[in-house]
């Protein structure tokens, strides 16, 4: 670490701020940006906009106009060394002869894990990598989680009172926090590469599972209910707009049925856990291999809790209202069998702020081999 | 408002940090700070440190050393004009030659009301009253309360996982917090008149509710146990040690058998109230009539929410654990009766912190006249 000076520093910072840019309509890709920098001046920069378009290291290039000889390229993630939908970025960086490129993180996936710096090397180009490393794989969290893990990066979304109720005694949950936190919501979904709830949620609430009220570009997520029997409503309204649902069920039911009940849907089948309900880490699987990075997970206490008690939850995103519901209201998470202290279930504080006039709690699952 | 310059704004900034340096000290007075200040300059300043000791204003005058014809005077309360343990203030300002005296809050006390700047304007000193009256009265939330309403200013104390739990299922619950956060209560225990709990607490726990691992001077404040029926122990800790005990009782014992068991302890007689709980509002006026300004309930959530269903709690404050402890835990507030939306307890955030690993909440009921 001892080898990058100040101005790689701060030269990296521009390119992570860049690669930012492309939380919305990167994925299935990652996020990155580059910054070509001569002479202590940026003489070319960008960040990768969406999958099929040039990779952020092209678009640099571009951007510096051809003039690009002994420049050094700040990458915020190792440049690729295989054809996929675009050439090698690590050909394009030698041929346009960049001196030294600096990356933050090496690439997970397995098909360019190194490759891409040794070919650089290979053609004499100084490499270093490593440098603002962690902040590169945060904002990739699912891409490096699906790589390395063929799993999504799960944050599951809650809403409560400040007495950890999700509803009134009577079921009645509407609207629990403010305008502002509800287009907050709009703007995780739209980061996001999936939404996840569950058939309970679609029958109690039948909601859109859109994204609204997000200004700029995005890639829609996919809008998944796990439905283990197949009883979401055929008038479900999420069902009849065009955008399309993936229902994923157990099997249980002839595949006929499915399609005359469920036209519009798209139907998975993952096999059913011990407690009957579709597996969910089966569900992450196929997620995943459908490229899903980032799952929103946007259920009832029930589901959630489940996910959760089965390890598969990363992230909480909490909105507190500065309201008391009473303990008669449905709880935050059902969460059987803590009985003890020890059984509690730890997490870790990431971020605290007022959203509207909501506390906004994000926190990751504490592993275990932490402080509990 | 418009009559108060820069100057006249810093100087009461700073009265009000030195009436801050009171906290721990000064119940059952008022917390207050004094600044005097001629051309330009400060010449003397002090605070109220403890009830039969000189008031702020007597002790900036004697820091100043006599010399102080033609300054002003910033008091962040109005001097007092009457006998108490101690001569007025008003009358030593005037016979210190202060040409103007600036107050922030005018004195609550009826004793007082005005009565200080009209002996002051009457023998020719100029006065201005209100400059950040608001800050004063916040940090004499207790004192004012009580001259006002003949009730302290109540501080709820909570401590519970994220999801609103303040014991497990098995009803274990030390520690829910970390040590810093219990450090923290204790700070907040010292500056209170009067800790009150509920016997059912007493009987569970055996709490000592004293002022523990604090530095510096503090009035230790009364213990106060919530016992409409003298189910005390005798052999609680908390009657044990020589700080007293306020046992406050609904009047169904005899009187004798009262001083056989609770030797160790003062008995209060109040009224039971409709549910057969001595009255809570009986217990604030009677703390009141103590001199208690503020008060710590550190109570179950039956108790806590019955007082904050009786209109009787000003602040709640929170301290939340990065934890998740199940929906078979105890809740945090026992709120009977809230069944819609419309019938939710409204709250204004009034500060957010981290306490080691905790989140510090503090909250303020908020008015049913507000937006709810």
């Amino acid at each position: 670490m001892s080898d990058f000076s100040a101005a790689d520093h701060a030269w990296m910072a521009r390119a992570l701020q860049l690669a930012e840019r492309g939380r919305w309509t990167a994925e299935p890709n990652p996020r990155v940006g580059c910054v070509l920098v001569r002479d202590g001046a940026c003489i070319g920069e960008a960040w990768h906009v969406r999958a099929g378009e040039p990779h952020a290291e092209v678009l640099a290039l571009r951007a510096a106009g051809g003039d690009t000889a002994g420049a050094t390229a700040y990458v915020t993630l190792e440049p690729c060394s295989h054809y996929g939908r675009t050439p090698p970025c690590a050909d394009a960086l030698i041929e346009a002869g960049i001196a030294r490129v600096v990356a933050a993180a090496t690439d997970p996936n397995p098909r360019v894990a190194g490759r891409g710096l040794d070919r650089l090397r290979d053609s004499g180009v100084a490499v270093a990598a490593g440098l603002m490393a962690a902040e590169s794989e945060r904002l990739n969290a699912g891409f490096f989680r699906r790589m390395r893990d063929g799993l999504p990066y799960v944050r599951a979304k809650l809403a409560a009172s400040l007495d950890g109720r999700t509803a009134m005694a009577s079921g009645e949950s509407r609207w629990i926090t403010s305008a502002e936190a509800r287009r907050d919501v709009h703007r995780w979904r739209a980061a996001s590469g999936a939404i996840v709830t569950g058939v309970d949620t679609v029958i109690a609430d039948n909601p859109a599972l859109t994204v609204r009220d997000v200004s700029g570009d995005f890639v829609p997520p996919r809008r998944v209910v796990i439905d283990t029997d197949l009883r979401t409503p055929p008038d479900a309204g999420m069902l009849a707009d065009e955008r399309g649902v993936v229902l994923i069920h157990g099997g249980t039911m002839p595949a006929r049925e499915h399609d005359r009940i469920h036209a519009g849907a798209e139907l998975w089948q993952v096999a059913p856990g011990p407690d009957g309900h579709v597996d969910p880490k089966g569900v992450l699987e196929a997620l995943a291999a459908a490229e899903v990075n980032e799952v929103w997970l946007e259920a009832g206490s029930r589901l959630t809790g489940a996910w959760l008690q089965a390890g598969l939850i990363d992230e909480l995103i909490v909105y507190l209202a500065p309201h008391l519901m009473g303990h008669e209201g449905q709880p935050l998470l059902t969460l059987p069998g803590l009985d003890l202290m020890q059984d509690r279930i730890g997490l870790n504080w990431m971020d605290t702020r007022r959203v509207g006039n909501d506390l906004r709690l994000t926190m990751a699952m504490r592993d275990e081999a932490e402080d509990g």
